[in-house]
């Protein structure tokens, strides 16, 4: 049995509380070529030939002055080590580099924290706006492989890890 | 210390392995009325205000046709009883809706699975066509709510459910 529910914010709202999603972290160079990024729940495979991810981003966040002008991001699954990194990546932004847990890499120079599981290099190729928000669309470029920890979930307003296994 | 992934492909597919996402599955009408549908692990939300929902779909996939031309589709939530469902939407798309698992609902004559978690009737608002994918946008109309269950997640290329809690 369900119970109805006729308003559509309150709706996404009670809906989405359900849903659960995995944690990134996502980030970049603003155009000075300082480091900003924030956490994502959003990030997603776009296809595997070729490689694209896509990701939402708020167009009133602290970030998005860089992330529409910016070419590269770096992508950064997080394990159940993460927990400080989320959370201190969707807080205050003048406090998220702060923390000697980060360095540019050689290549594309972009800040990587050295706890994430695994980074993704990602070249921006499509920028959607809709109403306040924006899915940006990349080609992924190759990666980096840390350690294998149980995966950073988020459901229920709340960070969790995984638990029993259904299937192998 | 990270190992270098150089591929582009063989990146996304690695770092996406270490990626967690929510289990949903999205159902709608073909242009005969039949019902049709899938199991997607790209749905999130694009915002509040309005209340937007973005997931990705293959243009290759048995759903296509039909999505490409509908106005209306349904978003269901699964909790840990939804395993069996989740496989039987991303297998044989003939075999999808022949059980007694599902109903059209009144108001949008959608078909809705009974066992979902929480159900988000949506409104396609854009389709953007990236390279053999598609990136569908919609809006919130209203909802159903079911029973609360655990969510059902994936992972490592297969279904899980959560574990413990690292925040309240």
């Amino acid at each position: 049995m369900f119970e109805q529910i006729a308003d559509s914010q309150d709706a996404l709202k009670q809906v989405f509380r359900r849903h659960a999603s995995g944690v990134a972290v996502i980030t970049l160079n603003d155009e000075q070529g300082n480091p900003v990024g924030f956490t994502a729940t959003s990030v997603t495979s776009l296809g595997a030939t070729p490689p694209l991810v896509s990701f939402n981003v708020a167009r009133g966040s602290s970030t998005w002055p860089a992330l529409s002008a910016a070419k590269f991001v770096a992508m950064h699954t997080l394990g159940e080590n993460g927990l400080a990194l989320a959370q201190k990546m969707s807080q205050d932004h003048t406090k998220r580099f702060l923390d000697s847990d980060w360095k540019f890499d050689e290549k594309y120079q972009l800040p990587i924290f050295t706890d994430a599981t695994a980074v993704l290099f990602l070249k921006i190729r499509q920028i959607i706006e809709v109403e306040a928000n924006a899915v940006v669309i990349c080609d992924a470029l190759g990666g980096l492989l840390g350690e294998e920890l149980p995966a950073l979930l988020y459901n229920r307003r709340g960070y969790l890890i995984p638990g029993k296994r259904l299937t192998d």
